[in-house]
């Protein structure tokens, strides 16, 4: 019987056989670096679920779906070097560990690698495909560059941070769904069903994610705790606080995400304890909840079995449920 | 009647007809000006004459050719990062002009955009088209890779050099060639034929760009004068002085190329001069001529017309008479 750990190991497979070069070593050590370190697959199984869900063939989808993990890791790899993130997954982001012109040509060289993987869709799909993709890559690149600009804005509305994590996070996740459900013959509406089921959990999962920066201990989640409030990052969190605080409150966290502000661990904590006042996580918990309510509304009208259903209901709980 | 004028013509209209987004205009606005700073526009220009060789249809190869133009200047972009150049084509380049973020990611969207344009080739063709391309971005990244690991290394031998730029340069210069052939009807043969054409008119276009490094003004050549020098590149100049100098002018060359250097006119002037008395100029000229007299040979012996023939030819004498 199909099931995500399934999935999981079928994917986990197909990266390890991966037969990258070997040389110049700088180029591809950093990429089977990137490529080992895991992560849940997220992407990719979403992928093969879709393509399953209409009774494909998995073998027809498992490249494009590793096609998907690449570019996304590949973009986790550029990301680090622009936001400067020491730590990815719990161990040195590439250009710590090597250094920032490796980390760039690495990236590019991933990039490449994962069209090659993507363009071995089978051949009477590849082209929609193709297209799915390539609009998805633009778009992640434009979500990328709203959340740079983001930072040197005064303020940022919700409605606008939440057009750009659909960008930078969302469409890849929806993408997902829509190649796999294409490889796997479901019709267009059954695949545009599908993506915005994918969009509504991305946006639910990047919530999670500003919530997880600010509430997890750093050994479970692997990334350095606090690290968007350090760098004063509009998250959820932040423009929410800031749309409610009033006040002392307001004073208060003005006066910490100021510049001047020196000591990282003294801010963290004098800002989440104003987040606990206003009651910011209970608000993102209840905003992540409407978007994981919108999904789970799409996947009930679609017409695929319950099977498939209650996996993708599980993937989108357990993504919701993440422990802090 | 086909000319050169006439072909790049046709692709500054059609780069100038691009229908780029607008927004976010950190993302877009550098990829504009990137696009309009010019050049030669050689690869495309290459892409629509090997097509029209066979009597094909240049309509049907315009938008892979923009593509690999399009390839070409995110690779500029790019390396303009890591070599940290100030200048590209006479004006600021984009790490300088915005700043390093906006550099990587609007160049992570040209590579997107240029498989976009790239996937517009006939359908018939369009996976062999994409095979080529794909397998050439790679080896692009890799020539970059290995021109930095040759930085760091104490010495390259002349072949590694030749090496190095192959895939740094020539590659993308056959490919070109390679996939308007192949858009344009011709049998592999041929296609391949004319790869090798370009293989060893890029080789003969790099060593060019090293002379003129060292021995252009600034203005004609639109890049810092003896950037090479001050940065200690080896390039073909450096490793043959290297190669060939003895006694006072190895001690000499020892020391301008130490780190302890620091007036970066005086080391380029001094430099330069052990070079003219190394006849350094000379014998980079020589290999310059091997390697174009290899690619007229190749060109005699293909089986399309005059006219064409005579193009390309013109092109490589072009390329390899670049004034200083």
């Amino acid at each position: 019987m199909l099931s995500l750990e399934y999935i999981q190991e079928v994917i986990k497979q197909r990266i390890v056989e991966l037969d990258l070069a070997k040389n110049p070593a700088e180029l591809y050590d950093p990429i089977r670096y990137t490529l080992s370190l895991g992560g849940k697959r997220l992407r990719p199984a979403l992928c093969l679920i879709a393509c399953d869900s209409f009774n494909g063939d998995l073998k027809r989808a498992l490249d494009p779906a590793v096609g998907i993990e690449i570019f996304h890791n590949f973009t986790l790899l550029h990301d680090d070097i622009m936001d400067e993130a020491p730590i990815r997954r719990g161990k040195p982001t590439v250009h710590k560990k090597w250094n920032r012109n490796v980390a760039i040509l690495s990236g590019d060289t991933m990039m490449a690698l994962a069209y090659e993987y993507i363009l071995k869709a089978p051949e009477e799909i590849r082209t929609n495909v193709f297209s799915v993709f390539n609009k998805t890559a633009i778009e992640v690149c434009e979500g990328q560059q709203y959340d740079m600009t983001f930072e040197a804005q005064s303020s940022v509305s919700l409605n606008e941070y939440i057009a750009m994590i659909r960008l930078k996070t969302a469409v890849l996740i929806a993408a997902s769904l829509k190649i796999g459900a294409l490889i796997g013959g479901a019709s267009v509406l059954a695949a545009d069903q599908l993506y915005s089921f994918g969009e509504n959990i991305g946006i639910a999962f990047q919530l999670k994610d500003d919530l997880l920066d600010a509430f997890s201990d750093e050994n479970k989640f692997g990334k350095t705790h606090g690290g968007d409030i350090i760098s004063n990052k509009k998250t959820f969190l932040y423009i929410k606080a800031f749309e409610i605080a009033k006040g002392k409150n307001l004073e208060e966290l003005t006066r910490l995400y100021s510049k001047s502000m020196c000591d990282a661990n003294e801010k963290i904590e004098e800002v989440i304890r104003i987040y606990e006042k206003l009651n910011i996580r209970q608000l993102a918990e209840n905003e992540i909840k409407t978007y994981s309510q919108k999904a789970l509304t799409i996947l009930e009208n679609l017409d695929i079995n319950m099977l498939h259903k209650s996996i993708l209901k599980n993937i989108a709980g357990q993504l919701d449920s993440r422990k802090y």
